[in-house]
């Protein structure tokens, strides 16, 4: 397998930290999206979406999601779950990944890529191009907030965010608030259940990576 | 286990979809959307969020996302595959039915909740009000209509999205391709490889329901 990542990005790094947490080494190849290497020939090949993650398969296969490849290592790597060990579990982790994702990840970015002169002509992730909306920049920033704040009531009586356990809902969401920094949004000083957390999480080897 | 339905709505007809596929029968209740019923105490007890769908299991867990509840439904009767059956099968269709979630049925959402004006202060999914964006109306069908074409172009050498099997992708996209009629967009006639398939899983028991 080949690992291919963006030490500067926030949706390979989700990858990065759930490989490491599977206790997994995989090759890395670095793509350099600042100079643009996603648009390179040899890079729309590999993925014509032109986005990482992207995880080849010595088979040639190609995953080009994060959830396509974690659920993947996943399946191959059961060992250590990240993902539920039972169908219980499998269905609250995924419930609170997708809401993750939804409400945090995903509304940090739209904030951002309607917002940075970077992506003017890009502010939808992907081949396409797409202009930005600037109200988006404070919809996303509202969002992203309101997901704060559900995040911590939700961690009021759990350890982790699917209860005992941690999971890809830690990743998403720890990842989510790193994210928030680029657009200068950090959780309110008293949102103590999620401060709790995150230092938790931000101790974790996988968490420096 | 109880499925809260909504007949009407798009969301929910995805898990309805792949209940049926599965060959389950599982008691639904049917929530009364366009009368609100989503924000009555007793449904905001249920699932705070204010969406559908959901599945209450016996033990009272409730998950409220469609990809909590598939995910669940997959582990628990694995007998039908509808994720995979091994670990790339799982990779291939996780990536794609994120791709189709993400490129298409939220785009066309995306186009529907900020222009009708039943959704004026709901422009976005849950419990929050935000105000429609105008320009979201267009670039989310412009961001649609792409959608179509790469999954045209992905249909090419393909019976069903993921190969040779019917899969939770082939739902998602069959169901965003109902779900933009909402906003009065049709696949392109020359787009020959999306009509053969579409009238495929159009023919499907599962389709009418």
């Amino acid at each position: 397998m080949k690992f291919y990542d963006c030490a500067t990005a926030p949706s390979p790094r989700r990858v990065r930290m759930f490989i490491a947490e599977k206790g997994l080494v995989i090759p890395v190849v670095e793509v350099d999206l600042a100079n643009r290497e996603q648009h390179s020939d040899a890079f729309v090949k590999l993925n014509p979406h032109r986005t990482v993650p992207v995880l080849e398969l010595d088979d040639g296969t190609t995953l080009n999601t994060t959830s396509g490849i974690c659920q993947y290592l996943e399946a191959c790597f059961p060992q250590v779950p990240l993902i539920g060990a039972d169908p219980k579990e499998r269905g609250l982790i995924s419930d609170l990944d997708w809401r993750i994702e939804q409400e945090g990840f995903l509304a940090v970015g739209e904030s951002f890529r309607n917002r940075s002169k970077a992506f003017k002509n890009n502010a939808v992730t992907g081949q396409h191009e797409h202009s930005q909306i600037p109200e988006l920049v404070d919809r996303g920033r509202a969002r992203a907030e309101q997901f704060m704040q559900w995040l911590n009531e939700h961690l009021a009586q759990r350890e982790y965010i699917a209860g005992d356990g941690f999971s890809i809902a830690d990743i998403t969401a720890f990842i989510t608030l790193e994210f928030a920094r680029w657009i200068k949004l950090e959780p309110p000083t008293d949102y103590e259940n999620l401060h709790r957390w995150y230092s938790e999480i931000a101790a974790r080897d996988s968490a420096a990576l």
